[in-house]
């Protein structure tokens, strides 16, 4: 908050499978109030949804509530339509449907966008994406996205719509890799401490794999462990940079992208940072994360959808409009 | 057993992470009794290796006892150094080390193979790899053999010794998959029917996604379930099929196989089965597993090792023999 007078605009939750975050926004986009719970989708409180909310906008003024994210899936609180590509804001900002919670607020829900061409689903992502297009219009005409996590979103844009994607489920991998089978062998539920050679290691052996691909390779984080060239508090790292760097390898090999074209990266800064450091492995650029990013792809949603009665400077939606 | 009267001579024993099965063999290595227990090295009977050793061979004959597998295995009763390739029958047999249990058995122990050019290691398909040799003599002189499981691996032969090979973790990374990730929603642990169908979907799928790899396809076995195009229950063949199909896509890729060089399965019938049918979708042609393997295997090492004091009819061994 800042020393003038704030005006609550809008309530934006980010709610999705593994944790819920509410934002309490302003007239012009702003973040005035931030809260975090671990009450994803399949984590919630006793209650439901319902005591999630109570809960996360306890003590914040009235206003409209939108909702991004899983909340609006299959097993969500109410399962939303996605939208089919080409898509951009206005088509999703007419597409919103809503809830009514127990104690009379109504949630608007934000539709996720479906790639019926090749069979994929995003929810959550394409908020994030017109927030960044927001906070970054020279992206929209032309560019290419990456949204690392548990499902990383290759996105590209053309003229502000989101007109092509594909998942790899690269975060869910490395979890089930590391915590379901023999390569976690040794190495307790903590991760040790960060091994950068390691994953720069595994990003390499990624890269080298060439068109066999990464997966051939995955027992060598085991087989170097016991051949005593690899330390076992190491297998983490060496993992994290087989897989992401095979995301990398597969991207290229798929036309995905190029070396001649940077790369917008949005999303968690940490996870940013470990993509962009194997992308110089493979001589690629990638550009770290525009902060902020989900909370005004909230506010800019339900800006079009009419939620909110501000009116936005001009110079920071206009080149994000489709 | 037929009818003349069995002269045991060897008591084998393929103790892998999962399971412990115990051969009684005669002295031209056929076997006279078997027995499976679910004593792998990491689920032990209370009392551990020495329990498990005396109730599996209960009632049968003192005589020489020969393990291979995971048993000599670091996390093993006992650890055995690796043999590095080239290797064959010979090499191996020299290489044995033992074991004595509380109850006064003396265990030989059957080292694995370690391919130190790619940092990767077996401990078990050696033993199942020189039975098939002196089953089916014709592969030893130059042959490429697949022994599919939880860690698949891709073995080449040459004059009777293994000169290279590489796993697949494939198994286990289905596992993973299937029941620690978001692709298991909706199933519960037992699997439901086979259907070949969705299974050659998957290999398809694998095999087209080209340079790419398959494991950027991954997420299609979610997203085609949301747009309605794959059932639930089929998710598991499918995640099979297109986890099998990788596994071959990358072997071609690599230049493992060739479509010119037919393939020796090796191992459990049903899985080989379901390789060889995905085989089919990359016109690649893979002979069925011969039975009895691993048991024969045992002995043959056991023979070489001076274990045993039979001698065996020349035409089954002398193609095998390095």
């Amino acid at each position: 908050m800042n020393g003038s007078t704030p005006h609550p605009q809008l309530i934006g939750l980010d709610w999705g499978a593994i944790s819920l975050r509410a934002y309490l926004l302003d007239e012009d986009g702003s973040v005035l109030d931030m809260r975090a719970r671990h009450w994803g989708i399949r984590h919630l409180p006793d209650g439901g949804f319902d005591a999630a909310l109570d809960d996360v906008v306890a003590g914040w003024p009235d206003g409209p509530v939108l909702a991004s994210g899983m909340v609006g899936s299959r097993g969500g609180w109410r399962e939303v339509p996605y939208v089919d590509l080409p898509s951009g804001l206005t088509a999703v900002a007419r597409a919103l449907s809503h809830v009514d919670s127990a104690s009379g607020r109504r949630v608007h829900l934000v539709p996720g966008l479906r790639n019926t061409v090749a069979a994929d689903v995003m929810r959550g992502e394409e908020t994030e994406i017109f927030g960044a297009l927001a906070l970054q219009p020279v992206l929209a005409a032309r560019s290419a996205l990456l949204l690392p996590g548990t499902h990383s979103k290759w996105v590209n844009v053309r003229d502000g719509r989101v007109v092509d994607f594909a998942t790899a489920m690269t975060g869910e991998l490395y979890a089930a890799l590391r915590h379901h089978t023999i390569l976690g062998i040794g190495l307790g539920d903590e991760d040790p401490p960060v091994d950068h050679e390691a994953f720069l290691r595994g990003a390499v052996t990624a890269r080298d794999s060439g068109a066999a691909g990464a997966l051939s390779r995955l027992f060598s984080a085991r087989a170097l462990v016991l051949a005593g060239q690899l330390d076992t508090q190491a297998v983490p790292d060496y993992l994290s940079g087989l897989l992401i760097g095979e995301e990398l390898r597969s991207a290229l090999a798929a036309g995905r992208i190029d070396s001649a074209t940077p790369l917008q990266l949005i999303g968690n800064a940490p996870l940013c940072r470990r993509y962009a450091v194997a992308a110089t492995c493979f001589e690629l650029g990638m550009a770290l994360p525009p902060q902020g990013a989900a909370a005004l792809g909230l506010w800019q949603i339900a800006r079009v959808a009419g939620l909110t009665s501000a009116s936005l400077p001009q110079s920071r939606v206009n080149r994000a409009m489709p």
